[in-house]
Protein backbone atom coordinates (compact mmCIF):
# COMPACT_ATOMS: atom_id res chain seq x y z
CA UNK A 1 0.00 0.00 0.00
CA UNK A 2 0.69 3.31 -0.84
CA UNK A 3 0.79 5.93 2.23
CA UNK A 4 0.48 9.55 1.95
CA UNK A 5 0.73 12.49 4.21
CA UNK A 6 -0.78 15.71 3.75
CA UNK A 7 1.46 18.44 5.91
CA UNK A 8 -1.32 21.24 5.70
CA UNK A 9 -3.79 18.86 7.02
CA UNK A 10 -4.99 19.86 10.64
CA UNK A 11 -5.03 16.02 11.77
CA UNK A 12 -1.43 14.74 12.92
CA UNK A 13 0.81 12.71 10.81
CA UNK A 14 0.72 10.07 12.97
CA UNK A 15 -3.03 9.59 12.65
CA UNK A 16 -3.05 9.99 9.30
CA UNK A 17 -0.39 6.96 8.81
CA UNK A 18 -2.63 5.48 11.34
CA UNK A 19 -6.08 5.71 9.83
CA UNK A 20 -4.61 5.31 6.20
CA UNK A 21 -3.73 1.70 7.69
CA UNK A 22 -6.73 0.74 9.20
CA UNK A 23 -8.79 1.39 6.17
CA UNK A 24 -6.49 -0.60 4.11
CA UNK A 25 -7.15 -3.34 6.79
CA UNK A 26 -11.09 -2.80 6.74
CA UNK A 27 -10.61 -2.61 2.55
CA UNK A 28 -8.57 -5.98 2.24
CA UNK A 29 -5.92 -3.83 0.74
CA UNK A 30 -3.85 -5.12 3.80
CA UNK A 31 -4.19 -8.42 5.02
CA UNK A 32 -3.52 -10.26 8.18
CA UNK A 33 -0.01 -11.37 7.94
CA UNK A 34 1.03 -8.38 5.63
CA UNK A 35 4.49 -6.37 6.58
CA UNK A 36 4.38 -2.96 7.12
CA UNK A 37 7.41 -0.85 6.01
CA UNK A 38 9.92 -0.30 8.96
CA UNK A 39 9.49 2.79 10.75
CA UNK A 40 13.05 3.70 9.03
CA UNK A 41 12.16 2.79 6.11
CA UNK A 42 8.69 4.38 6.07
CA UNK A 43 10.47 7.66 7.56
CA UNK A 44 13.46 7.97 4.78
CA UNK A 45 10.69 7.13 2.22
CA UNK A 46 8.44 10.14 4.01
CA UNK A 47 10.23 12.58 5.53
CA UNK A 48 8.37 12.40 8.68
CA UNK A 49 10.66 11.92 11.86
CA UNK A 50 11.05 8.44 12.80
CA UNK A 51 9.41 9.17 16.36
CA UNK A 52 6.31 10.17 14.54
CA UNK A 53 6.35 6.61 12.56
CA UNK A 54 6.43 4.85 15.91
CA UNK A 55 4.34 6.23 17.76
CA UNK A 56 1.34 5.66 15.28
CA UNK A 57 2.78 1.83 15.17
CA UNK A 58 2.58 2.13 18.66
CA UNK A 59 -0.90 3.23 18.62
CA UNK A 60 -2.11 0.37 16.42
CA UNK A 61 -0.21 -1.94 18.33
CA UNK A 62 -1.96 -0.66 21.04
CA UNK A 63 -5.35 -1.02 19.38
CA UNK A 64 -4.59 -4.60 18.29
CA UNK A 65 -4.00 -3.54 14.47
CA UNK A 66 -0.62 -5.03 14.10
CA UNK A 67 2.23 -6.43 16.11
CA UNK A 68 5.07 -4.99 16.15
CA UNK A 69 8.53 -6.72 15.36
CA UNK A 70 12.17 -6.16 16.10
CA UNK A 71 14.00 -3.63 14.19
CA UNK A 72 10.93 -1.22 13.69
CA UNK A 73 8.54 -4.35 11.53
CA UNK A 74 5.56 -4.46 12.32
CA UNK A 75 2.78 -7.28 10.72
CA UNK A 76 -0.77 -6.93 10.43
CA UNK A 77 -3.12 -8.83 13.13
CA UNK A 78 -4.68 -12.16 11.99
CA UNK A 79 -8.27 -10.18 13.60
CA UNK A 80 -8.74 -12.89 16.38
CA UNK A 81 -7.19 -10.49 18.78
CA UNK A 82 -10.15 -7.94 20.19
CA UNK A 83 -10.25 -5.33 19.18
CA UNK A 84 -12.59 -2.66 21.08
CA UNK A 85 -14.93 0.27 20.06
CA UNK A 86 -13.98 3.30 21.45
CA UNK A 87 -16.20 6.33 22.46
CA UNK A 88 -13.92 8.41 20.47
CA UNK A 89 -15.43 6.35 17.20
CA UNK A 90 -18.72 6.55 18.22
CA UNK A 91 -18.56 10.34 18.70
CA UNK A 92 -16.77 10.51 15.17
CA UNK A 93 -19.29 8.91 13.25
CA UNK A 94 -21.92 10.73 15.67
CA UNK A 95 -20.57 14.13 13.97
CA UNK A 96 -20.11 12.64 10.31
CA UNK A 97 -23.50 11.44 10.37
CA UNK A 98 -25.00 15.22 12.12
CA UNK A 99 -22.48 16.69 9.23
CA UNK A 100 -24.81 14.72 6.25
CA UNK A 101 -28.17 14.78 7.82
CA UNK A 102 -27.41 18.88 7.94
CA UNK A 103 -26.40 18.48 4.07
CA UNK A 104 -29.91 17.29 3.69
CA UNK A 105 -29.45 13.35 3.14
CA UNK A 106 -32.37 11.54 5.11
CA UNK A 107 -31.63 8.45 7.33
CA UNK A 108 -32.20 6.03 4.35
CA UNK A 109 -29.61 7.88 1.90
CA UNK A 110 -27.20 7.74 4.92
CA UNK A 111 -27.91 4.21 5.49
CA UNK A 112 -26.85 3.26 2.00
CA UNK A 113 -24.21 5.38 2.10
CA UNK A 114 -22.44 3.44 5.32
CA UNK A 115 -23.39 0.14 3.32
CA UNK A 116 -21.58 1.14 0.54
CA UNK A 117 -18.60 2.11 2.77
CA UNK A 118 -18.79 -1.35 4.66
CA UNK A 119 -19.10 -3.33 1.70
CA UNK A 120 -16.18 -1.11 -0.54
CA UNK A 121 -13.35 -2.89 -1.14
CA UNK A 122 -10.35 -1.67 -3.03
CA UNK B 1 -25.26 24.66 25.04
CA UNK B 2 -22.33 24.20 26.89
CA UNK B 3 -18.80 24.20 25.16
CA UNK B 4 -16.16 22.17 26.16
CA UNK B 5 -12.88 22.51 25.08
CA UNK B 6 -10.40 19.15 25.38
CA UNK B 7 -6.82 20.84 25.76
CA UNK B 8 -5.11 17.52 25.49
CA UNK B 9 -7.19 16.52 22.37
CA UNK B 10 -4.92 15.85 18.99
CA UNK B 11 -7.99 17.50 17.56
CA UNK B 12 -7.72 21.68 17.03
CA UNK B 13 -9.29 23.66 19.93
CA UNK B 14 -11.16 25.95 16.57
CA UNK B 15 -12.47 22.05 15.08
CA UNK B 16 -13.38 20.85 18.59
CA UNK B 17 -15.68 23.98 18.69
CA UNK B 18 -17.38 23.72 15.27
CA UNK B 19 -17.96 20.00 15.88
CA UNK B 20 -19.78 19.96 18.82
CA UNK B 21 -21.68 23.53 17.79
CA UNK B 22 -22.40 21.20 14.33
CA UNK B 23 -23.69 18.40 16.84
CA UNK B 24 -25.89 20.70 18.67
CA UNK B 25 -27.77 21.86 15.06
CA UNK B 26 -28.07 18.35 14.38
CA UNK B 27 -29.43 17.06 17.51
CA UNK B 28 -32.23 20.23 17.48
CA UNK B 29 -29.91 21.19 20.89
CA UNK B 30 -29.60 24.43 18.52
CA UNK B 31 -32.42 26.06 16.71
CA UNK B 32 -32.59 27.94 13.43
CA UNK B 33 -32.02 31.26 14.53
CA UNK B 34 -30.90 30.72 18.10
CA UNK B 35 -27.73 33.21 19.23
CA UNK B 36 -24.44 31.79 19.58
CA UNK B 37 -22.50 33.62 22.15
CA UNK B 38 -20.10 36.51 20.99
CA UNK B 39 -16.44 35.74 20.05
CA UNK B 40 -15.49 37.51 22.87
CA UNK B 41 -17.98 36.12 25.37
CA UNK B 42 -16.94 32.56 24.47
CA UNK B 43 -13.14 33.82 24.35
CA UNK B 44 -13.73 35.34 28.20
CA UNK B 45 -15.33 32.30 29.51
CA UNK B 46 -13.25 29.49 28.07
CA UNK B 47 -10.04 30.99 28.24
CA UNK B 48 -9.68 29.85 24.63
CA UNK B 49 -7.86 32.79 22.56
CA UNK B 50 -10.71 35.35 20.53
CA UNK B 51 -8.52 34.02 17.79
CA UNK B 52 -9.10 30.72 17.81
CA UNK B 53 -13.19 30.86 18.33
CA UNK B 54 -13.32 32.94 15.35
CA UNK B 55 -11.08 31.00 13.09
CA UNK B 56 -14.32 28.35 14.38
CA UNK B 57 -17.21 30.57 13.38
CA UNK B 58 -15.79 31.69 10.23
CA UNK B 59 -15.46 27.98 9.18
CA UNK B 60 -18.99 27.59 10.10
CA UNK B 61 -20.50 30.87 8.31
CA UNK B 62 -18.41 29.72 5.17
CA UNK B 63 -19.98 26.07 5.59
CA UNK B 64 -23.41 27.13 6.20
CA UNK B 65 -24.47 26.31 9.56
CA UNK B 66 -24.35 29.57 11.11
CA UNK B 67 -24.26 33.53 10.15
CA UNK B 68 -22.28 35.88 11.54
CA UNK B 69 -23.44 39.41 12.86
CA UNK B 70 -21.40 42.56 13.53
CA UNK B 71 -19.64 42.44 16.97
CA UNK B 72 -18.24 39.02 17.14
CA UNK B 73 -22.32 37.56 17.00
CA UNK B 74 -23.63 34.70 15.11
CA UNK B 75 -27.11 32.96 14.79
CA UNK B 76 -27.77 29.69 13.56
CA UNK B 77 -28.97 29.30 9.58
CA UNK B 78 -32.01 28.55 8.69
CA UNK B 79 -31.36 25.49 7.18
CA UNK B 80 -32.49 27.08 3.92
CA UNK B 81 -28.81 27.14 2.45
CA UNK B 82 -27.43 23.79 0.79
CA UNK B 83 -24.34 22.55 3.04
CA UNK B 84 -22.10 20.51 0.51
CA UNK B 85 -21.14 17.67 1.85
CA UNK B 86 -17.36 17.03 1.48
CA UNK B 87 -15.83 14.46 0.44
CA UNK B 88 -13.99 14.76 4.28
CA UNK B 89 -17.05 14.30 5.54
CA UNK B 90 -17.08 10.92 3.48
CA UNK B 91 -13.80 9.95 4.17
CA UNK B 92 -14.21 10.17 8.10
CA UNK B 93 -17.55 8.02 7.86
CA UNK B 94 -15.34 5.63 5.88
CA UNK B 95 -12.80 5.84 9.07
CA UNK B 96 -15.39 5.34 11.77
CA UNK B 97 -17.16 2.36 9.49
CA UNK B 98 -13.65 0.38 9.34
CA UNK B 99 -13.06 0.65 12.80
CA UNK B 100 -16.58 -0.69 14.13
CA UNK B 101 -16.25 -3.18 11.26
CA UNK B 102 -12.44 -4.08 12.22
CA UNK B 103 -13.76 -4.49 15.96
CA UNK B 104 -15.96 -7.14 14.50
CA UNK B 105 -19.77 -5.07 14.60
CA UNK B 106 -21.41 -6.87 11.36
CA UNK B 107 -23.28 -4.33 8.47
CA UNK B 108 -26.29 -4.69 10.35
CA UNK B 109 -25.09 -3.87 13.95
CA UNK B 110 -23.33 -0.80 12.15
CA UNK B 111 -26.49 0.44 10.07
CA UNK B 112 -28.84 0.27 13.60
CA UNK B 113 -26.10 2.52 15.36
CA UNK B 114 -25.99 4.83 12.63
CA UNK B 115 -29.96 4.81 12.24
CA UNK B 116 -30.22 5.36 15.92
CA UNK B 117 -27.21 8.20 15.91
CA UNK B 118 -29.58 10.02 13.23
CA UNK B 119 -32.89 9.74 15.49
CA UNK B 120 -31.51 10.25 18.73
CA UNK B 121 -32.22 13.76 20.17
CA UNK B 122 -30.36 15.55 23.15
Amino acid sequence: MYITFDFQSDVPLYLQLRNQVVIAISKGVLKPGDHLPTVRALSDESGVNAMTISKAYQLMKQEGYISTERRGGAVVSAGDKEIKVSKDTVNRLDLCISELRLSGMGEEQIVDLCRRLYREEE
